[in-house]
C-alpha cells in the first residue's frame, strides 16, 4: 500500500473549488498532491504550484503537457489521477485527454457540457476501463447515505412524494458585472453550457434526489426564469416531476432567493414513514412514522448508524462534520477503489460509493429535458439519455 | 356598547370546528353564543345546545327554524348573526338564507361548494349589505400580518418568488373507512365538492399567499394526485403559479405526507429582502436583507411590530399564541365591526382586516382552474373568476 | 350543570394578567364573569366593569364591598369563586376574606408575600374546606403533564440532574422609573415582597421543577444580584439545588438576560433517558434514551399521547396552543372539580391537576430558603416550610 | 517558504484524538507528519506508521528515541515540532523533553496532570523561546472568534451574566468496565488527574468563556457529584461563577446526561446585547439587542464576518464547517507563526490566535479551585494560579 498521486487542472490563485477538492483530497492522509496545471497561463500555474509547495518540475503549464510529461514518468513518481475543477466547458476535453493517456480521473460536476459530450465521455469511461468520478459531493454526507439506505430497505414503505429544495440568494443582483469570478462564469452560456442556474445546483438535487431514493425521473414540466435583468442564463426553476415508481415530486432551485445561502434539503414520503435532511444542519436526519413519534437520528461514528453511514464519518456524535468532510468522503472511495486496483484486489463494496460518469449522463439528460419543457407549451416532457 | 350575540349552525358533538369557533368567539368577551342549530337531528341539536349552558328555547332543530325564530325576536335578544360550522356542501344555503334572514355571517371555509355558488352568495351578500366574514384563519397570525406589511411598503422589494406550502400526513391511510367523521366528509365528492386535499387546505395556501403579498395568481399549472387506493379526492397536489406582477411561485399541499401535523409555511422573495414564516411556530417571522444579516422578529404585544400586528396580539413577547388566537382575531375583528355598525360609527380600520366573501370568490376560482389544469396538457391554465 | 359564575379583584385598565385571567377562563364556555372590583378606586372599578359588559350593580367598588354584596345575593345568582390578579402584597388578605366569606379562591401567584402569610392561609383554606388554587400556569400545557408521567412512571429512570431556566431581559434597564406600572409594583419590596426576580418568575421554575419531577428541593446555595443600578431587588438569581432523591440541579432566572423574552426550559436527566420541554415552542417535548434514538413529542388532541394530556389540550397536532391555554386549563380543571361540588359528586381526577395552597407554601418557603443562602457564606441552605 | 514538519506522539490505532489532530494538520496542505513515536510499544507504533505510509526509520519506539534521533537529522529533514495526543498523565514529561530537545510542541489539552506541572512547563516554554499550543479546540470556530470580537469591541455593553454548558451522555453507564479505552482511561485519575468530567471537557467550558468574552473567573462554588456507581472521577460538576469585572456566571459539565453528544454552548448577557452559540450548530451566531430584532449571524469565507472570522473560514457561507476545520484552524496558526519564524519575519497577527501555555495554566488553577470548593463547607473558593 502506498499513497495515491494526485494531479490537478484548474483550481490556482481564486479559484473556490480547486481549493476544496485539495482539503477533501487531504483529510485522510492517503492522497498527496504531486503535480498540476493550474491555470490558463504558465505563469500563474507556476505561482499557484509554489503556493501549493510542489516542485517546479511537477508544475505544468497546461493540462496536454501535463499528460504527456506525466505519462512519461516512471510508475513509481507518476499521478495516479487528475482532479479536473476547471468551468463546465472544459470538462470533456481534460477528461477524455486523461483518460486516453492512461489516467484515472475526478472532475467537478457536470461531467460535461452537454448530454452529447457525457455521452461520449461514457463511452470513453467504458473503453480505458479507468475510474471516472464525478464530485456531486453532496451524497458524501453520511446521514445521506443512511437516509439512502433506510428508504432503499423499504422501511418508509413504497415512496410516494419527494420535495427537493436548493435555493441559493447570491445572485440576486448582477454579480458578473462586478467582477466576480464565481459569478461571472457560471452566467456565460459559453463557459456553463445551455443551464445557469439548474447545471450548477439544480442538478446536483436532481442528483441527490435519485442517489437517496434510488428513483429514476421519467417527466417534469419546467418553469424557468432569469430574473435579474441582463443575465444571459436562468437563474431561477420550479419544476413538477414525475418519478418512474408513480411518485410525484417537486424540484426547485433558485440562485436569487435573497437570504438563503445553500439551502439544499430533501424530504422524502413513503407509504410508511418519511425522511428528511437538509444540508445546512447535516448532522440530523429525521424520520417520521406512521404509527410512531418522530426520530431524530444524528451524525457520528460512535453511534447506531449503518456501518456504511459509520465508514464516512470521522469523528463521534456531536463533534459536526460538514462540507469538507462529505467531499473528502467522495475522495476517500475513489482513492480505495484505486489503491484495490494498485493491488490487484476487489475494492471494499463502500468504497464503490461516489458518483461516476453514469451520474453525469444521467445529469445532463436532466438539464436537456428541463429546457425543453420550459420552452414548451406541453405539460410533461420525457427525460431522454441517449 | 353591548355583547355581539352569536348563533350557529353544525358544531354539534363529535364535530371540531365548531368548538374551534366557540372559543375564538368566546376569547376576547365581546361575543356571546346564545342560540344555535348544531345538528341534523333536533335531538343531537338539543344535547349539544344543553352541553353548551344554552336554554331549551334557543336550540333549534334546524337552521330555517333557528331564522324565522330568531327574527321574531325582538333585537335586544336575538343574535346579531350566525356561524356556519357545517360541511361545505350546505355553507350556501344555509349563509344566503341567514342574510336573506337580516343575520351576519361568519362561515367556515369554503365558502361554497364551487364557484358558481359564489358568486351568487357574493351578489347576495352585496344585496343584502351585511357583513359576512369567511375564516381562512391563518390571516389571523399576528406576524402573517407583520409580513404582509412589510411586505406591501415594498421593504423586501418587487416580489420574485413565492413558496407555499401546507402538508398533512393524517389521510395516509384510508381512514375514511375507519369511521373517522373528519376524513369521511373530507373525502365525499357529495359533502367537500370536486376537489379534496386541495378544497380543504390548498385554499388557505392560495389565500395566504394571496393575502400576504397583495399578489394575484393569474396562471397555474397543476398535479393532482390520489395516492390512497379508492379515494374518491385527490389527496396530493403540487402547482406551480404565475403572479400578476411576474413573480414566479410554488404551491403545494398534500395531506399524505406522513409525519407532518399542519405544515402550513411560506417563504416570500423579493429583489431587497424575503420573509419567512411557518404556522407550526407561528410567533417567529424570518427576515433577510441583500445587505444585512438574517433578522428574526417575535411575536408579542409589547415589541416593535406594526399596531395592526400588535392589535392582532393579546399576551407580551415569550408568551406564545397560536392557533385559537389567531382564529380568535378574525372573530374579534368581525365583532368590531359588527360593534362599530349597531352604533352607527365607521369601524376601526383594523378592524376591517378579515376574509370576506371575495376571498372565497377567489378561492373558488382557484379551484376550478386546478382542476381544469390537473385534466389538461397544456402546460398553464388561467384563473378566471367569472 | 350550570356555568360556574366568576368575580374578579383587580385587573383593570392597564393591567396586564387580568386580562389573561379572563380569557383563561372563557376559554371553555363553563365559566362566567359576574361582578369585580377592578381597580384601587370605585371609579376605575366602574370603568372597568363597563368595558367588560358586566351590569353596573355588581362592579364593585372594593372587594370588601364585593364579598359582603354577593354574600347577599341568592345561590342562583351570586359569584361562586373570585379570581384574584391585584399584585402580591393584597394577596393575603383577599383570598382569606374571600374565604371566610365562603367564595371558592383562584389566586394569581404567589400566594402571599411571605411563608407566615403562606401558612397561615393554607391554615383557613384547611378550615373553611374551600377551593384555592394558584395560577402557576406553566404547569397547565400539556405536554409538561406528558413529561411529568414519562418521569413518574420511571420511564427515564432515576433522575440524576435537574436544568431549568426562566430567563427575561425586559428589566435590562431600569424601566422602573419610566412609568412602567408592571415594572414599578414587580421592583417594589413593599408590593413585591423580599424577592424580586426569583418572587416573580423564579419560583416558577421551582414549581415547574417539582411539579414534573416529582422530586423536593431540599437544599440550595444561591447568587441572587441586582445588575440594574438602583434597583431595589434583584433582578438575577442562580442557584445550585439538591433534591430529595439525591439529584443535582441547577436553577437560574434572570430579568436582565436582554433579548430573552420568557425563556423557560427545563431538562431532566434520569438514569435510562431524558426529557426536555421549552416555554416558548411548548408544543414539542423532545425525549432520549440511553439505547435509541431521540423522539420527539409534539401536542395535539389526536395523538397517542397519554389521557391526561389529551384531556388538556384543544386542538389536534400541528395546531399550536400556547400560554393562554395553559393557563385556560388551569381554570377549566379548577371549574370541573368545582362544578363537582355543586352536584356533590366527586371530580374528574384530571381536574384535580391544578396547583393550591401547598404549591404556594413551597413556592415561599423556597425564597425564605434564597434569601437566606444569599446572605450566607456557608455553601448549603436547607429548604424549611414550617 | 516550505512545508512544516511535524512528530507526533500517541495517536496510534484505537486512539481517537490522533487521528483528529493528524487531519486537523493536513487540512491545509502545510503541514506533513514526518515521523512518530504511536504507541507504548514498539511493534505497535511500526503498525501505525506503516498505517500512515511513514518510511521504517521515521517510526520510532518511544519519544525519547524520537527526541534524540530527530535532532540528529539535518535541518532539512528532521521534525519542526511534536503533537502530544496522548493521555494527560504524560503530557508533561514529553512536551518538557521536546522542548528541551528544541522541538516546538503543540499538546493536546489538559496542558498536565496538575497546576504544579503547568507551572514548571510554563517556565520551561518560556526558557526555551520555543511555540506551546494547546488544542482548545473550540476557540477554532469562525464564530466563537466573530462572537469575542463582538464582546471585545464592547458592542454589547459591560458583560453581566455568562451561562456556559458542556453536556455529555456517553459515561452515563459505567463504560469503563467494558473495554472502552476511552472511558477506562478518562476515570482513572492515574492518568487523567485529580478531576473526570471537569478535567476532561469543564475545562474547555471555562477557556470558551475567557476566550469569548475576555474576562476572567475569580470565584467560584462548585458541586462535583460522580453518579455512575464505582467511578472512580466525578462525572458531573454544577459550579457559580464571580468574573473579575463584577458579572456572575454559571457553568456546569455533565458526562451522564442522556442524549447529549457534545453539547457545548455558551451566552454572554451584556447591558447593550447578548451572543449566543452552540458547538453542535457551530455556524450559526445568535446576537440580541436592547433595542432592535434578533439577528442570526451565519459562518462563511463571504460574508460580511470580521476578518479574523474569515481568515478561519474556508468555505462561502451555508457549506457548514465544523470540529475538524476548527481544529485545524490551531494548527494552522500555529503553523503560520512557526513558518514565519523559519523565515525570521514577524508572524501575521490572525496567526497568534491559538491556546497557549498560559491557557493551560489557567485551566490546571481552575481544576484545582474546583476541587477545593467542592470539598469545603464555604460557598467561595478563589482561582489562585501560583
Amino acid at each position: 500500500m502506498r499513497k495515491i498521486r494526485m494531479g490537478m487542472v484548474g483550481g490556482g490563485r481564486d479559484a473556490f473549488i480547486g481549493a476544496v477538492h485539495r482539503t477533501a483530497a487531504a483529510l485522510d492522509g492517503q492522497i498527496d498532491l504531486v503535480c498540476g496545471a493550474f491555470s490558463s497561463t504558465a505563469e500563474k500555474s507556476k505561482a499557484s504550484g509554489a503556493d501549493l509547495f510542489l516542485p517546479a518540475a511537477r508544475v505544468y503549464a497546461n493540462y496536454e503537457e501535463m499528460f504527456i510529461q506525466e505519462a512519461a514518468l516512471s510508475d513509481s513518481e507518476s499521478m495516479d489521477f487528475v482532479a479536473i475543477v476547471t468551468p463546465n466547458n472544459s470538462h470533456f476535453d481534460i477528461a477524455s485527454k486523461a483518460l486516453r493517456a492512461g489516467f484515472h480521473v475526478m472532475s467537478d460536476k457536470p461531467a460535461t457540457l452537454n448530454l452529447q459530450e457525457a455521452r461520449a465521455l461514457q463511452t470513453i469511461v467504458t473503453e480505458t476501463g479507468l475510474l471516472y468520478g464525478l464530485t456531486h459531493n453532496y451524497t458524501g454526507y453520511p446521514l445521506v447515505k443512511e437516509a439512502r439506505k433506510i428508504i432503499r430497505e423499504g422501511r418508509i414503505g413504497k415512496v410516494r412524494k419527494v420535495v427537493v429544495e436548493y435555493s441559493q440568494g447570491w445572485l440576486s443582483t448582477k454579480l458578473e458585472d462586478e467582477d466576480n469570478k464565481q459569478a461571472a462564469w457560471r452566467t456565460d452560456p459559453a463557459q456553463s453550457g445551455a443551464c445557469g442556474c439548474m447545471g450548477d445546483i439544480g442538478t446536483h438535487a436532481e442528483n441527490l434526489l435519485e442517489y437517496m431514493t434510488g428513483l429514476r425521473i421519467i417527466e417534469l414540466s419546467a418553469e424557468l426564469t432569469t430574473f435579474v435583468e441582463g443575465r444571459r442564463l436562468e437563474d431561477d426553476g420550479n419544476v413538477l416531476l414525475r418519478l418512474d415508481n408513480g411518485a410525484r415530486g417537486i424540484l426547485f432551485a433558485s440562485q436569487i432567493s435573497v437570504g438563503e445561502e445553500n439551502n439544499l434539503n430533501i424530504r422524502v414520503y413513503g407509504e410508511q414513514g418519511a425522511v428528511s435532511w437538509q444540508q445546512q444542519e447535516p448532522n440530523r436526519l429525521v424520520l417520521n412514522w406512521l404509527d410512531r413519534p418522530e426520530q431524530v437520528i444524528r451524525a457520528g461514528a460512535n453511534n447506531d448508524l449503518a456501518p456504511v453511514s459509520v465508514y464516512n464519518s470521522r469523528t463521534p456524535g456531536g463533534h459536526p462534520e460538514g462540507y469538507l468532510e462529505a467531499f473528502g468522503n467522495l475522495y476517500r472511495n475513489f482513492a480505495g477503489v484505486l489503491q484495490a486496483r494498485l493491488e490487484g484486489r476487489e475494492p471494499d463494496p463502500d468504497d464503490l460509493d461516489f458518483p461516476t460518469i453514469d451520474d453525469g449522463v444521467r445529469g445532463m439528460a436532466f438539464l436537456e429535458a428541463l429546457i425543453e419543457s420550459a420552452e414548451s407549451t406541453e405539460k410533461w416532457t420525457r427525460i431522454v439519455e441517449a
